[in-house]
């Protein structure tokens, strides 16, 4: 789970039950409950919580890295953290210092695009133009839901950068254009067959997150009926 | 929607606005939100503020059928509410006033099995045994979770006695045995893609309602998650 849908109830415990309820294992996490200058003792504290609660952090973000210092330190917390995979949004002029700290770290980097409204990152297509020449560990976090709000089909973004696909935001929307609003998975306009269909032809081997912007207060019935569409489908496909 | 799920919210508008928030536009009347007794005009009053909300009533029940009095007052209901199917657990010996009253009003009637405590219609089998020669309006609300339950598959019932299925319950469950509690669809034991095929092969015509024993203070998660599963399910097949 995107842990952002959640991003209303801070305290740790409510969001690792609220997560456990809906019968996921892995989170990305969020600095909401984990802010980016936590102590490593901070950190330990919450490790030990996550895995009490028998929940796995599977990744963090998304990170925005607007400078070189906080490149460094989202590294940091990463390394921290125990994770495989930062999900992040790195302003163009650092993405060098994303490359370094990939290799020192070997921490993979997965970039978020936001749809139309996003300057740099509208879809996976600008990312890739930015990211080509660079270590195939700085790769993608195939939003699916700002990836159509910005005109593109997401289950091709998945076939044509299956290569360095380290996570994706499983959602739906209401339009595919920028007045596109997240709706309950299989209510939208995204063909989630097609996206569930190139997941299982690329074999992908990393997690794809639920992430749900609707409804910040009360947001279980709605994530949870996306969840289980998602499994649905893939339980039939 | 199987309105029974909604039981521990008493008030008319807000089990509409709950199953609205659910994407669903038909319910099954449980007489929680409108007693057995209620006068022409409650019932019409009630109408009224199903229709306002964008729903529709298509049965009514489960109706318990004790005595001739309780069979003719239920049927009396149904004609009132203008529904085609009453979903009902009516004794063995008021089946021949039932066989009647589905002449008189033309209305059908679907049996609901409970599962292995129930002494008459554990599972749709025990219901085709009373009912074989009766007028074919006297039919099966065949629920998926009883069935199991008491270690029938329920798929298998659907085919067998399609000709007469008025009504189903989707669900999931723990166990295949007695023990066997409601859990989210998708996470319990019941082969749901065989029960979405069966339907699909039958060319099912009448409602199936999804129904939630679980959490029933909170049932929305869980419920939510139930219907995403299903429609998952629904859209691969």
């Amino acid at each position: 789970m995107a842990t952002y849908t959640l991003r209303d109830f801070p305290k740790l415990d409510q969001m690792l039950s609220m997560v456990k309820r809906l019968g996921l294992t892995r989170i990305c996490m969020k600095d909401i409950w984990l802010p980016m200058d936590s102590s490593p003792e901070k950190i330990a504290e919450t490790l030990a919580a996550v895995k009490k609660a028998g929940l796995e952090i599977y990744a963090c973000g998304p990170v925005g890295m607007n400078n070189e210092a906080e490149v460094h330190r989202a590294f940091e917390y990463a390394k921290n953290l125990g994770v495989g995979v930062l999900v992040a949004v790195p302003k163009f002029d650092v993405l060098p210092v994303v490359n370094e700290n990939v290799k020192k770290y070997d921490i993979r980097i997965a970039i978020h695009n936001h749809g139309p409204e996003d300057k740099q990152y509208p879809t996976p297509n600008e990312v890739y133009e930015k990211i080509k020449d660079l270590d195939p560990r700085v790769g993608f976090c195939i939003d699916v839901g700002h990836t159509i709000r910005a005109g593109v089909e997401p289950s091709e973004m998945i076939l044509k950068y299956a290569d360095r696909l380290y996570d994706v935001h499983l959602k739906d929307e209401s339009e595919a254009t920028k007045k596109g609003r997240t709706v309950e998975a299989g209510r939208g306009v995204i063909d989630l067959i097609r996206v569930v269909r190139a997941l299982n032809k690329i074999d992908y081997q990393y997690v794809a997150g639920f992430e749900f912007e609707k409804d910040p207060k009360d947001p279980m019935p709605g994530v949870a009926e996306a969840i289980g569409y998602i499994r649905g489908l893939q339980a039939a496909l």
